[in-house]
Order: C-alpha cells, then sequence, then structure tokens
C-alpha cells in the first residue's frame, strides 16, 4: 500500500474523502472552469494550433496529474511560455494551418511526456536544478515579451510572424498598412478592460463590501464577459464581413482519440525542443506547486511530479492536445476556490468536456483580438525587470547570466535563449569555484584563532606558512591552488613548512588529490614540508584510503593551533 | 623594465649571464640535440608528415620560448600526444601525404598559438583546469596504447591506419599478409634493444662505476646508436629494395618559410581541434614546467606559458613546422644535463640546424621501423593504468570520467575521447555539488558544539530545527535544500524555528538567495520562523547588500550556540 501511493498519491488522499472535500473540490472546480475557457482558446492560437485543442490539452491530462501527481492544488494544462516554446519548436518542422503541424504539436507532447516520465522514474528530478533562478527569471521575462508582441498582430488585424522580437516588430512594420481599425478598436478596448478588472475591479468590489476571496474569483470572470460582450457585437454588427477575424467554426465534441507520429526523423528534429519543454515546465509547477503546499505544510515529491506531468502531457498527445504543465494563474484560482485534493481537477475536466460538447457553436463569432487581449494581459504579469536590479545589486556574475539570457531571448530565440542562460550559469559557476578564495592565516595574539593577514592584526612565524583555502577542492581549483602555493614559497626563502589549513574544504576530488601529492612532492624537493589542519571527518576518511598520508612529509592535524603548536614557535 | 620583463621573462635571467651558465647551457644542448634528431623524425612520422617537419618544428619554437617562455628547462618541440592529435585532425581535411596535409598541419600549428596568445593575453590560463587530473591519464594512456598500435604497421612493414583502436587493429589484420619479414626482424631488435637500454643498460652503467646522471644521459642516447646501426645495415646490405621502407630523401637546409592557410574554410575545420591541442599540449607542458620550477624553488607564471608556447606555435607555422609543446622526456634530460637557463635551448636550436644542414643525407637509408621503435618505446611509458585502480579507490565518480575518457578515445578517436572527458567531469561534478550533504545537528550535551544528530548523542529541542549544509549554495543545489527543509518541517508539527547553519556555506548565489528567501516567505506561511546562524564575513556582506534581512522572520547568529540560547531551551 505505501509502496503504491508513492507512485500513485491518489491511493492517500482518495481514503479520506468526504462530503466537505467534495462540496470545496466542485466549487472550485466551476470557477476554474469559467477561466479555463477563454484561456485555453487563447494559448492554442498562440501556439498556433486550431482553438480546440486548447480544451482538450485541459481535460485529460488533469486527470491524470490528479491520479499520479502530488500538489493538491496544481491544475495542469496549457500555459503561456510552454505554448510559446511549442510554436517555436513545432513552426522549425511544419508550416502552421498544416495537419503535420498538429501532429508536430501532439508529438512533441508525447516525447515531452516520455522525458518527464523516465526522469521521474530514474529520480533525475535533480536536473532542473541546473537552471538557475536568475536564469528562469530573465528567461520568462523575455518570453512573456516576446509573446506579447507576437498577439499585437491579432490586436491589429494583421499577419506577422516571427519567433524573436525583432522578427516580429520587422514583420509587423512590414504590414503595417493592412491595419483592421474595427480589430484595433475591439482589441484595444478589451485590453484596456481586462487590466481595469486586474488593476481596477478587485479594489471596486472589495470596497462594495465584497471579501477579498469572493471579489479575487468574480474579478478571474472578467475574460468570460470581455468574450462574451465581443462575440455579440461581433455577430450582432456582422464585423466578420468587415475584416474582423473570428474563432469560426470549432468542433463540437469530446477529445478525440489522436496518435503521435512515431517518424525517427521528426522525433529527431524535435527532441531537443522537447527536453526545453519538460525542463521549464518542470520547474515552473514544481515552484507553483511548491509554494502553495507550503500554506498549508504539505508536501510535494519533485520526482513524482515528474511522474504526474509525464503522465499529464502523455494524456494530451492522445487526446488531441499539446505540451502542458502546471499553470501558476489557474492553480492559485484553484487554491483560492478552495480546491481541498486532486479530484478537483477532475471536475473541471468535466466542465471543460461539457464546454467543448454544448459551447464552442456558441464562439463561432468570438474575434481573435479578444483572446490576444486575454493573452497579452496575462503574459505582461508575467514580466519582471526587477531580476535584473536585484542581481546587478547582489551579484555581476548572476546578472551577467539573466542579461545574457533576455538578450539572446529576445533577439534569437526561446530555445537559444534558455540553453546559453544555462550554459553561462554553469561557466560562471565553475569559473568562480576556479578562483577561490584563498588566505594566509597568523595568530591571533593570546587567542588559539586564526585569522587572515590581510584583514587582521596576527603572528606569523617566518618559518612556517599556513594558506585556508575557502573552497572544496575539485579538479577546477587546483591549479589554482598549486599557484598560490608555489608562489607564496618562491617568496619566502626562510620557510620550512606549509600548512593547509582546510577549514572550508568539504570535498576533495581526485584531481585535487594529486595536487596535494604534487605539491607535498614538490615541496619536499625544495626542502619544505607540507602539513594539513582542520580537515573534516568524510574528507579525512577519503584521504586515510588513499595511501596519500603515506607520502605526506608533514602530519594531520585535528585544529590549526595544534598544528601551530607542534611546528612553530608561537606565543601561548 | 619590470612591466617588460613580466612580458618577456629573458630581461629578467639574461642579466645575469655568465661563463658557467654558458658552460652549463652549452653541454645540456650538446645532449639535447643528439636525443632530438631521432624524436623529431619520429613525431613527424607520427604526425603523417615529412620526416624533415619534425626538425623545423623543433628550432624556432625552441629559440621563441626561451625568449617568451618561464620555464628555465622546459624543451619545446614536437611531443606523441599532439602529434596524434595533430594526425587527427589534419587527416579529417586532407589525405596524408599531399601538399593539402602539410598546409593544414602548419595551419593547425597557427591557429594553435594564435588560441595560446589569445588565452595569455586575456589571462584566461584557468580554462585549462577544466581537464580534470584523472581525464588527462586517462586519455593519455589511451593515447599512448593508440600510438604504439599505430605505429606497428611501420614494425611490419604493412600499410594500416585508423584513428582508433579497433579502426587501427582491424586495418593491421587486413594487411596482414603483406608482412615484410625483414623490417619485422629490424623493428623487433630495435624494439627490444631500446627497452633494455631504458632498463638494463641504466642499471648495467651505475655498476659499472658511472654516476646516476651521465649514466642516464648515455641510456638516452640509445636511440641514436639504433639509428646508427639499422641505417648501416639497410645501407650495408640494400635492405630497400627488399622492401624494407626507409626515410628516403630528406631536404638539407635550414627551416623554409611557411605561411599558414587563411582560408576560412580549413579554419572552421580546424578550429575544434586547435582549441583540443592547444589546451592538452599548455597542461601538459605546464605541468612539466612546474615539476622541474618546484625543484630549484623557482616559479613560473602559467598566463606568460601561454604566451610562451603561443609563440612556439606561430613559430612553428611559419617555418615548416607543425604544433608543438613543452616535452616531459626532453625537458627532464635538458634539466639533468643541467641546462641553467631558457639559453640553452636556443644553442638546441642551433646544434638541430647544423644536423638539418648537413646530416640529412646519412639518414636517406634509415629505415622507418626504427623510428617506429622509438616512438614505441617512448609512448609505452605514457601508458598508466594505475589511475583506474586509484580513482576505483579513492572516487567512484572520478573512476567513471577516467573510464569514460578513455573507452572513448580507444573506440572513438582522441578528440572525442578527451571532449567527453571534460563534459563529464564537469556534469559529475555539478551533480556532486546538487546533492550536499545535510545534517540535522543537535548540542552535545554540556558544551557548545552542536554535531549531526544520527552520528553522536545530542539534545534536540523539539521546537527548534537546525540543518546544517556542508557546501556552497549555489543554483544546482538550492532546490536540495529547500526539498530538504520542507521535508523536515511537514514531519515536525510542532515545530517553531528552523536555524540554517552556514559554517561550510563559501558563497550564497542569487539563485539560493531567492530560495532562502522562498523558504524564509514559504515557512512564514506556516507560522515558523527561520534563523541563520555561523555565517562567513563574505557572505554576510553579500546577505547586508540584498535586502533579504528586511523580510526575514528570524535572526542571524554568529554562532550556533547563541542562536540555540536565544531561541530554544538549553541546557547550558
Amino acid at each position: 500500500m505505501t509502496r503504491l501511493a508513492r507512485y500513485l498519491p491518489i491511493f492517500e488522499w482518495g481514503r479520506t474523502y468526504d462530503r466537505l472535500t467534495l462540496t470545496n473540490d466542485l466549487v472550485a472546480a466551476v470557477i476554474v472552469t469559467i477561466m479555463l475557457i477563454p484561456q485555453s482558446l487563447a494559448y492554442a492560437l498562440l501556439a498556433g494550433l486550431p482553438p480546440e485543442m486548447g480544451l482538450y490539452a485541459s481535460m485529460l491530462p488533469i486527470v491524470l496529474y490528479a491520479i499520479f501527481g502530488t500538489s493538491r492544488a496544481l491544475a495542469v494544462g496549457p500555459v503561456a511560455v510552454v505554448s510559446l516554446l511549442t510554436a517555436a519548436a513545432v513552426s522549425k518542422v511544419a508550416m502552421p494551418g498544416t495537419s503535420e503541424y498538429i501532429v508536430a504539436a501532439i508529438t512533441l507532447a508525447f516525447l515531452s511526456g516520455a522525458i518527464l516520465l523516465v526522469l521521474g522514474f530514474l529520480r533525475l528530478g535533480f536536473l532542473a536544478n541546473f537552471l538557475s533562478h536568475p536564469v528562469i527569471a530573465g528567461f520568462i521575462t523575455a518570453s512573456g515579451i516576446i509573446i506579447a508582441a507576437s498577439q499585437l498582430k491579432n490586436i491589429l488585424g494583421i499577419d506577422a510572424n516571427g519567433h524573436n522580437l525583432l522578427e516580429i516588430i520587422t514583420s509587423l512594420f512590414e504590414h503595417l498598412d493592412e491595419v483592421n481599425w474595427i480589430t484595433v478598436i475591439i482589441g484595444v478596448t478589451t485590453t484596456a478592460f481586462l487590466f481595469w478588472v486586474r488593476k481596477g475591479l478587485l479594489p471596486l468590489l472589495i470596497k462594495l463590501g465584497l471579501n477579498v476571496r469572493t471579489a479575487s474569483i468574480v474579478a478571474k470572470a472578467g475574460p468570460v464577459a470581455a468574450i462574451f460582450v465581443t462575440t455579440l457585437a461581433v455577430w450582432g454588427f456582422d464585423l466578420a464581413s468587415r475584416g474582423v477575424k473570428i474563432v469560426g467554426d470549432v468542433p463540437t465534441g469530446l477529445p478525440p482519440l489522436s496518435l503521435p507520429s512515431f517518424s525517427m526523423d521528426l522525433w529527431s528534429s524535435l527532441i531537443v525542443s522537447a527536453v526545453v519543454i519538460s525542463i521549464i515546465g518542470f520547474v515552473e509547477s514544481v515552484s507553483v506547486a511548491q509554494t502553495l503546499a507550503a500554506k498549508k505544510r504539505q508536501r510535494i515529491d519533485p520526482d513524482q511530479e515528474l511522474i504526474g506531468l509525464g503522465a499529464a502531457n502523455i494524456g494530451a498527445a492522445f487526446t488531441g492536445g499539446f505540451p502542458v504543465t502546471g499553470g501558476f494563474s489557474r492553480s492559485v484560482v484553484n487554491y483560492d476556490a478552495g480546491a481541498s485534493t486532486p479530484a478537483a481537477g477532475a471536475y473541471t475536466a468535466i466542465g471543460l468536456g461539457v464546454a467543448s460538447l454544448f459551447l464552442t457553436p456558441l464562439i463561432f463569432h468570438l474575434p481573435k483580438a479578444t483572446l490576444a487581449a486575454t493573452i497579452i494581459v496575462a503574459v505582461l504579469s508575467l514580466v519582471d525587470f526587477s531580476i535584473l536590479k536585484k542581481t546587478w545589486k547582489y551579484s555581476k556574475s548572476d546578472f551577467a547570466a539573466v542579461a545574457v539570457t533576455m538578450a539572446m531571448t529576445l533577439t534569437v530565440g526561446v530555445e537559444l535563449g534558455v540553453t546559453t542562460g544555462v550554459a553561462i550559469s554553469i561557466l560562471i559557476h565553475l569559473f568562480k569555484t576556479s578562483r577561490p578564495h584563498m588566505a594566509i592565516v597568523g595568530q591571533v595574539p593570546g587567542t588559539e584563532h586564526y585569522r587572515n593577514v590581510l584583514r587582521h592584526e596576527v603572528i606569523v612565524d617566518q618559518s612556517v606558512l599556513t594558506i585556508r583555502v575557502d573552497e572544496s577542492l575539485y579538479f577546477a581549483n587546483t591549479r589554482a591552488l598549486e599557484d598560490r602555493v608555489y608562489d607564496e614559497v618562491a617568496k619566502q626563502p626562510d620557510l620550512k613548512h606549509v600548512i593547509l589549513m582546510c577549514s572550508a574544504v568539504n570535498a576533495i576530488d581526485m584531481s585535487a588529490l594529486e595536487s596535494l601529492e604534487a605539491i607535498n612532492e614538490r615541496l619536499d624537493l625544495g626542502g619544505v614540508s607540507f602539513h594539513l589542519s582542520e580537515v573534516k571527518g568524510p574528507v579525512m576518511d577519503g584521504l586515510n584510503g588513499s595511501g596519500f598520508l603515506d607520502h605526506l612529509t608533514g602530519r594531520v592535524f585535528l585544529s590549526q593551533h595544534q598544528a601551530q603548536t607542534a611546528i612553530g614557535a608561537v606565543t601561548t
């Protein structure tokens, strides 16, 4: 049972399911369903796919996540950044609007799902760690800008495309003479209205006496109101005949059974994108899930989350969907609306099923400009330049990583942006740890403390050199250590002893061990003996097993003070 | 003057040059010249180039290194591993024996030189650190095996080729019916003789009363004796007409002025190989130079070494040579023979110049099998499988890196072998630091010490959780920290305080800072306050500037004991 519950968390919360929980979940499901309808349509549009695929991608995936996922409030479905990544990946292999494009999107969901499942079964969730926070923040901000820019064509009623900001802007300018002014009026009004709903309506409702929770849920229904009004307007005034682009015919019915392609050519074209989508989706999802879980002191299991999200994406691939992940806004609404268990997600799926069975004819006249407006308002909340300021202040190297990630994402594209970001963070980390802080230390008079000679008034014995390294020793920084030791030794002709103070050394890898052997040997050639002090337990265990101590010309001391007392002339 | 001396070390040692130094240098030069003649010819053969190019590559490069390099004893010229890398790189773009092949080798020297110079001027020598010791050791051992295998064809007198062990062995078996038995006799006898010189002659000479230094120098002349005897034999019995392959016509004269190609196509095909050659050559050279410098308590400057080696390679490119670096055996001979300054290198160059002016007709009948034998004997001393045993015992992850490097080098090729090795070491490092050692600590009764609850009998307060992380906090391990903290908090319902003990934290990057902010915020949602203890000075400076402390629900304590005393109920 416990073992089963590990892979199927449903057995954990399912046992205590009662009427109160059911009511909570049902209320949450109704609210989330109303919010998800426009959002799903809009993200399908963003991914370059038919609107109904947004609905399909929100049904089975939610249910599968409810069975396999560990977060009680996470709502899985299409989200802005993953939809943008999908568009970028799929348009490399097919033209938007073709059936190949749809098959490629479905296949991408399948590959992402497979990757997530494999990572989950191998418990490799830690791989997501290589995406540093600043890189993600920069990437999401840059993606938000690209998404907003890409939707301007729908607000202006023109054709334009491109996968980075430069391409999109160029393309918009080229088509600027085709602007449809009625579309512009719909688009701009809707955008303004949705911004007002976000910023103005909520305080107003609270002032009118609604409590904060109800008010914020009502405010989330803003897009539905916008859809209702603009659809009516387009239908009533027959604006489609005047050039306003509408959603048009959306098939009625439950999600179809779809199959991903098993063409190796297509797989090899999509696999890198699938990796990027899986990791970005996983990181975004886990971060949302952890925030929500913390509020109730619940816990989520990141490796099991991989399985939940993997199942959701495989589900999307077989029911006409596209890559999905846990979305921030829908999860927060779900949580705020009182969802108690993942079953709320299942009820949401039923709600969306009802909508796609009966409501799709009603959105025939829905203008694309309205959907674009909902996307723009949603993604502009992702745009946050404060990470640049924060990193600039705290760490220039993190700033460099963010700046490069944003610049690459905006000017070249999303995939290269995020992969460059990862590569740069790793290089910066290696660079920093390859030049560790090292200090020559001396004794603080009258104490057993040893401090940096440059910062403190300390006593130094001319025949003993003590170097403290403030970093674990590994291949990238062994040369820096060797260089420093040889430099200091060359400077001090009277030297008889070198002590390496290891209080900050958490690990010594094989390269570092060989460097220590080389230092020991080379110092010996010059008649200097080599000692270690303050070696930590696990490090000492390693040294004991290595034979290093057999050749060591000096000794290993538990504390620096013992070393100094045993070796040099100290004032006690 | 000091500034000039930094880039031109010749001004440093040149000022104190006197008659004694001159004598020492001249003696060393004569000995090294005699040893270098066969070695240079052999390595040119290994690189697939005409033998005279080996001589050319040993002249101007030595002089340029003498001017720009910092090691007093390093001898620069063709070396085995770099010659193998040259063959691998150049045969990708041209057929051995063609003039394109020669131009490509010259261009490769030019590109390697340019890369080394750029790295030197930018003081980027630390990049070489990313080659971990075990990876280099594994790579050199595997390269030694490939080199020895590649020379078997010359011992057998057949044609065979290939860039990895599998290809070479397959090719040897395919041509086994063409074996020339006279060549085999010459090759095997010479190889056996040279092994005896190395293992048997040296002890014999010492027994006969020579001192160790003289004996080892005489033993180094073994290859010259072998060349003399086998050349005479081939000439005397006209063995060339019986199928023994000889060196043949070697042009007489000083190195020609040559020009690298400036074709961008060729450059882009060679640039990756040039990077690999530069880094491998640099690492090998610095390691030799550091060992020799340590014996006299001199120092070398790795960044200046880049400039010295860069100049040497540029010199090779303009005088008909191919990529060079500081070689181990020749440098040791140079040192043992008493070379006092880099001027010894310049005299060696003069000696080689005299040889290529007057001696090349004498080696017309030199059998290639003799050169192959000198290569085999030289490289088999590079082969050392003990690194596998050492790493297996000390660190399984380092073992994995070596094993993969060796396997890839032997089965796929040298370039992919070494690049895979670098990638694997970096991944392993990231993997290890992404799962740092963390311990829940408690108070050792009656003391101010706090230790791991799993290892010691300690007192733990149920309302306070103290976690010690034994690693700097950065993007790769922040999630592990968050997961652990949330797990522990979820397990202990009575918890009121979490203390993060930072005694082993040398740095906190922006990702980790944001993780700490997230932990602080999420713990606050659950009514738990978050404290830090034992934060190091530089880390504290960073936190002070970041605004993190403004939001911290708890406090920062200098010591863990202060934290425990202030927060919990402690036994004192």
